[in-house]
């Protein structure tokens, strides 16, 4: 029962409390923010660790558990965001065992007294949580368009999380022509997922091949091709001018004077880390909120994980070295200090109609593209003077290298241990 | 195939369009702001008499349809903020053959050129829309609480959309002990709704008995007994001074020195209708956006409808009115000028532990409560000094009466027509 006492602060031993603070209720949480794939796959290793202390996470959306990869895969599938969503937050709350705070913004971080600062617009209280330690999670955000003129940005979408998913999905509603900005790896699997959805693909890139900046030209070449001939109509080398309205829809004006006409626009030009909320705790921050291999910030009580990290230098917006990580740092969480180590990571283009996958090399790294080519794919290695593989890209048949190159292929990170 | 015109800027004419704006494609669409109730039951209207008129709905949030109403009495069904969900906003825009821009926020009306401002994050170009005719249908915000004090802000909630229902529900897992702020007609719906979902519920409300400003005491004190009887605690008279946390949860000091302690806090102290964007089209306000009975505003290219709207001084936070409007202003839009006629609008309170309809008199009417009562209910009328019944309450066996009252009770707006 709710207690009254009168005129008194004390509290009645019999209380039956609940959840997580009943087991140390004087422990401030664990706190992560963010719960895309980097928050929860932490929270759900930590969790297999350690049942006990308090944990808290805080989400700016809705806090579904949804695999973001396949934002750019799932619309030749017809799947909606609700499909895509494969648990609430209220089911993982229970299943973590913790507080969940959704459609919650931290404005915040105040490292001394160890508190987030929250936005609810509940009033004009500042809602203030606690937290031991904390675990940033921020994720990354779509690189901004500059330099587009024109009176037709309601009609541009940019697919970052399940929440723009629907948003463009709910807009596509009615819509044929698809103008796409950006060939990168997001951009070319949307090309493919949209090409097979029926829809009519422009895309439009400065560069001079699709994803120019992790594969050599025959290995971008190769995979234009295929996706040309299904359909998709590349415009490479060329900008966007301006996007503004017309009578039948929006018109692109490119830099070369060709216009073209779509129904709606999505740009994909890669992503940038969030660290606006690192800044106000003042951590450093390199291209993202910078760490050390065992996931520590500048900040002995902060730690970063995910899409908003650099990681010794590393900034990989893949999968698989977050999942490295999560299980690494729920292991230095624990009590357990464990650095993580990244080795060959190869990704999974999910360009259906041309299987791509590549390992790209440290940007930087000395060495050369040595490709072989036939009509049903690319072998392309990436080699050092001293004739050591760095990184690998492999479309169509070429694919099956695949194993042979990741055993021979450098690991990113060497393995030398940590205290 | 997405054209390209190089250098130029014509439009080949066999071009393929699509969804409303191939129909009418120089003109500007009607445009409703909001996706509640009020918004898309007059756009599922306004397409019963017009299938031509481009259609633009806007919404902040993901554009769920679904029921408010439920919002209140749903815990106790165990449904998630999903399963309240009828019509996701994607199904909805192929429905009414409508664009609909969800997760968008208007910042402002320009009523000169006829034009939104949209606030989308997409870089830093204002996203502008044009509108022929502009409807708000901008809802009502939970009033503010001011005067509470204290570090537990962040366990406090409010209800008022979907999105709240889904953050309230993820909050309260792992909780058992609910503080609820205010005993008017939402606040004791959530108590019927918390106590029979197995949660131990307070209730804190500085007037002396629950619904006072509908219901008179006797009426009100039957309602109180039922709940408390089930396990609702009334505190009664009393305000909160202060929210703080303590190590089992949060504490509550009252005006009299008691001190309530639970898990969670969630305060129902009623709406208040959103006019900060008419505010920026320069649109008469009220307590609501004034309107005539043909719910036009100050504006004549603007009109509003449903909670944000005060209609010849009316303000009724109820579907009734709100189905009653979206039928007549779909004529009106549709070019057969339709004024509202408000009769008599009784009002099922989902207390369900203690059934009550109530037909509240229009505020500040002249006339007095006739109580009679027994245990099985209470049948109380409001008539003014000619003896005319202005309206009713009722609870438990005496809502037979119901119809009865509804009969003869005076309509709210009388009969008198518009030009």
């Amino acid at each position: 029962m709710v207690l009254v006492t009168p005129a008194s602060n004390s509290i009645e031993n019999d209380t039956e409390l609940s959840g997580g603070e009943a087991s140390s209720e004087n422990q401030a949480p664990l706190v992560i923010v963010g719960t895309g794939l980097a928050g929860y796959h932490l929270a759900l290793e930590f969790r297999k660790l350690d049942s006990v202390t308090p944990l808290v996470l805080i989400s700016s959306d809705d806090g579904a558990f949804y695999s973001k990869p396949l934002l750019s895969a799932s619309l030749s599938h017809g799947k909606t965001a609700q499909q895509l969503c494969q648990t609430s937050a209220e089911e993982m709350a229970r299943k973590l065992d913790a507080q969940i705070l959704v459609h919650t913004r931290v404005a915040s971080i105040s490292p001394h007294s160890k508190t987030l600062q929250l936005q609810q617009d509940v009033d004009n209280h500042i809602a203030d949580i606690p937290y031991d330690r904390l675990i940033l999670a921020t994720g990354a955000h779509c690189r901004k368009l500059t330099a587009i003129a024109g009176n037709a940005h309601a009609r541009l979408f940019r697919i970052n999380n399940l929440t723009d998913y629907h948003r463009f999905r709910t807009a596509l509603v009615g819509c044929q022509r698809v103008l796409l900005i950006g060939a990168g790896l997001i951009g070319c699997e949307f090309a493919n997922d949209l090409v097979q959805a029926g829809y009519e693909v422009a895309v439009v890139d400065p560069q001079e091949w699709p994803l120019a900046s992790l594969l050599p030209e025959a290995a971008g070449r190769d995979l234009q091709e295929v996706l040309n001939n299904s359909g998709v109509r590349f415009y490479l080398g060329k900008s966007i001018r301006s996007l503004n309205k017309n009578p039948k829809g929006i018109e692109a004006l490119l830099d070369n004077g060709e216009t073209l006409v779509a129904d709606i626009a999505l740009a994909a030009l890669g992503l940038e880390a969030n660290t606006a909320l690192a800044e106000t705790a003042g951590l450093k921050i390199q291209r993202g909120i910078a760490v050390d291999r065992k996931l520590q910030s500048s900040n002995p009580h902060i730690f970063a994980i995910g899409d908003c990290a650099e990681v010794e230098g590393h900034q990989l917006f893949y999968v698989a070295p977050l999942m490295t990580c999560a299980r690494a740092l729920a292991q230095t969480l624990s009590g357990n200090p464990c650095p993580v180590h990244y080795g060959v990571i190869p990704v999974a283009v999910k360009t259906t109609l041309r299987p791509t996958t590549l390992c790209p090399p440290h940007p930087g790294a000395e060495g050369s593209w040595q490709v072989s080519q036939d009509t049903k794919g690319v072998c392309a290695e990436f080699r050092n003077s001293r004739g050591e593989l760095l990184g690998f890209a492999l479309t169509g048949a070429a694919i099956t290298e695949r194993e042979r190159l990741i055993s021979e292929c450098m690991p990113l990170m060497d393995n030398k241990s940590f205290e």
